[in-house]
């Protein structure tokens, strides 16, 4: 896919906006959305969403606005989503709890199928209930042979930050592809996994500058 | 602050990419940092980092790097957090638990002042004794009277899905200056209310395009 190599990190960004926008309109029973409709749910400029989607060549019909379904499947494609990912979540805390139950990861393809943490007997059994099924969590000393086992790629982070470097070198001598980490303190790992550190700091930060600026 | 006016989304991003970076390196008693261990850790390059801190003039010494302390405070100036800002959280399930007892929030100055739900009664023991305080959850019908009396800024949304506009709603009657929603359904405010809908699939979503691309 060597086509798409130069989109900027911002665009990707915004695509995986645009998708959340798309399929909040097709809950709405919306077959069609126009740059401008998509550009104020997203809150980005009309010109903005036009450019982003110019990266892909021409999927909007002028004047008409984009087929919401065709555009879904394209950005689906583009990011990488269109199959399914497995993934680990390591710290079974509230955040770690709060993910196994997130509705849009059970919605898409993103298919939670082990959780870790140093204390396999949390009592977690309301969150068995909301998904309907037993949830096990597996001690993390398990981690290299379930990864392997369950062909699991993504491990998400989700332990104390004192702890987080720590448990992502685990994933990645587990031979993990990627890390997201949601723990306060940034990991990193070698090249070869990819990271990306989610802290909930940053996004008022973001949030802040624009209320001050 | 006009001067500031012009500075990216991408660029304040990374602003608050590199607090946390430097914080990282004070915990382990740095005092100078490089662009290029800046570079590393936050994933750039040093020519963005070096790019990135031109905007705000000057203050870098050449072969020498950045005087951590410097830095952190000039960056906090810039994005406003170099003030206290008072937070309410929207949604005390797992995820509003987890952010009440989110280091980061404590250590700086992001402070959480109130906690509301739907259902007032719920215990929450546990995080009580780890913050070092009662933690009293309100009725969320109470929400414009306690924003306006505990002079509340920011409204973080943690409901489910279906609730989060509605709770976006009665955050905009309630005053508020800026919403973190962190339901999986994008909310919108009008024009003077900032919003920022951070979803973990997008998170996700961006390391799978550069896991597939």
């Amino acid at each position: 896919m060597a086509k798409y190599a130069k989109i900027p990190e911002a665009t990707v960004r915004r695509l995986s906006s645009y998708l959340k926008c798309l399929e909040e309109l097709e809950s709405k029973d919306e077959k069609v959305a126009s740059s401008s409709i998509l550009a104020t749910i997203c809150n980005v400029n009309p010109a903005q969403v036009r450019k982003d989607f110019a990266y892909f060549g021409e999927f909007g019909i002028r004047g008409m606005g984009y087929n919401i379904k065709e555009l879904k499947e394209h950005i689906k494609k583009i990011l990488g989503i269109d199959r399914e990912w497995r993934i680990a979540v390591v710290g079974i805390g509230n955040l770690g709890s709060a993910l196994l139950v997130y509705k849009d990861f059970l919605k898409q393809n993103y298919r939670i199928v082990a959780a870790f943490d140093i204390d396999p007997v949390k009592v977690i059994g309301n969150i068995s209930e909301r998904v309907g099924r037993p949830v096990e969590i597996l001690h993390v000393n398990r981690l290299k042979e379930v990864v392997e086992a369950r062909n699991i790629e993504i491990g998400i982070i989700t332990v104390p930050p004192t702890e987080a470097q720590k448990v992502a070198n685990q994933l990645v001598e587990a031979n993990i592809k990627g890390i997201l980490n949601l723990s306060p303190a940034p990991v990193s790992a070698p090249e070869h996994v990819k990271v990306r550190n989610l802290f909930f700091t940053s996004a008022l930060d973001n949030l802040v500058y624009y209320l001050t600026n």
